[in-house]
């Protein structure tokens, strides 16, 4: 019997976005509000089942993501109305978009190829972006930036914007995107990679935008990367203005029939 | 003496965006936080008088500003960092961007030759929207919601898009733009004109959507507007869609030396 119940569970992946404000991150070593589990709550509502979900990343406290996926395992099928109404039981600063069928092996975490950043700036405030953007005062020399991004394009070994206190076992990232944007009312810094690092993101603009002020200079940048001293890179910019954009998993791997 | 400080009394125009959620619109009828309000507040703490701001209109509770314009008299300048300390200020939901000196004939309200406004509406959830656009489920037929659009620009009485009790001699708007444009997540209702009736562009939205729905056929709205009577036309769509995104003014008119 409980063999034939297990043959009945099929992993769904989900994709989902959701406005970071008022959460401790995706999943709280603490207490607090977490994505995770107003999710779990939600989906309990819809399926009356306690359905654990296992996302894709731990983002921080604040951080928002604009693409997210995650998977569960369940013994009944999502009806045509499911999305609806799981966007209904879920608070308005997350929202489903779509749920789909995939194979056992597929995993939100550890299938994923890789995933993109994306950090905003804003030069003048904005009463539509106060949440969602850091509002940073001065001006900033984008051309040392950029030669900062070609830089970190060569580094492989991240340890210098890692938090210290980690539980990896190495601090290699291949970068695969560094680059910054600007945009008439802001900067955007776009990063992709294979893995991050906690805080990587927002150490390494940290660290670009004591570049652009003058504050650190593009000779000194080599030897920071080579210390691997996170107490030498510059400090880390608020999670307000970090997104994670992209997740990339190899589909044809992992889709199943609907 | 009096006269004396009189002619020392200059007329500044002040440019801001403001973000509408928070607000019993720009200037409240009955009691409640207003735009208004809140600007003077922050205008006192900055020079320490009480200045009275005349605004280029009256919007609604929760309607937004992404371009706004008041005008105030003031027996002082403004100095390099008054903006920035205004800023400081006021709330995050209300910025400021310039002020600039103006002639006495300026009047933000009555100087404004034209306004333009955004309604947007998206057809997914989006939690970096929520408060900003109005979701909207089911399918639209967008041919007629331009062809509606046409039609509304050959009309100059507005009445049936008017708040019942209002204190308008005429009901004569002349439209200057009118248009719907799709983008990848959002529809966005384009209006410009002369000047707008209280509730015109949200009654003008939600009409437009019976038609692109097929509550309403095209044919219905030129006998709606000749009929000069609200309650016929479509229902107002939330003020959390809308945005007044530009006042245009003849500058030349009104411009002084700084």
């Amino acid at each position: 019997m409980a063999h034939n119940r297990r043959r009945n569970i099929v992993r769904y992946a989900l994709e989902l976005a959701y406005e970071g404000t008022r959460y401790y991150g995706w999943q709280s070593q603490s207490v607090g509000n977490t994505v995770q589990q107003a999710i779990e709550e939600a989906l309990e509502k819809v399926t009356r089942q306690y359905l654990p979900v296992m996302g894709c990343g731990r983002t921080d406290t604040g951080v928002h993501a604009k693409n997210y996926f995650l998977h569960f395992d369940w013994d009944a099928q999502p009806d045509e109305r499911f999305i609806f109404r799981l966007n209904n039981a879920l608070p308005r600063d997350i929202a489903v978009y779509r749920i789909f069928p995939v194979t056992d092996k597929f995993h939100a975490r550890f299938s994923a190829v890789s995933r993109k950043y994306e950090y905003h700036i804003i030069t003048q405030p904005d009463p539509f972006s106060r949440d969602w953007a850091y509002f940073r005062y001065g001006e900033l020399n984008l051309e040392k930036m950029d030669e900062a991004c070609q830089y970190l394009l060569t580094c492989r070994d991240f340890k210098s914007f890692s938090k210290s206190r980690t539980d990896v076992k190495t601090y290699n990232c291949d970068l695969m995107e560094c680059r910054w944007e600007k945009s008439s009312d802001r900067l955007i810094f776009h990063v992709r990679a294979d893995r991050f690092l906690r805080n990587m993101v927002r150490a390494m603009v940290g660290t670009m935008l004591d570049i652009g002020s003058g504050k650190l200079t593009l000779s000194e940048l080599p030897e920071l990367m080579q210390a691997g001293d996170r107490s030498n890179a510059g400090t880390s910019v608020p999670a307000k203005g970090l997104y994670l954009t992209e997740v990339n998993y190899p589909w044809d791997k992992f889709l199943r029939d609907e």
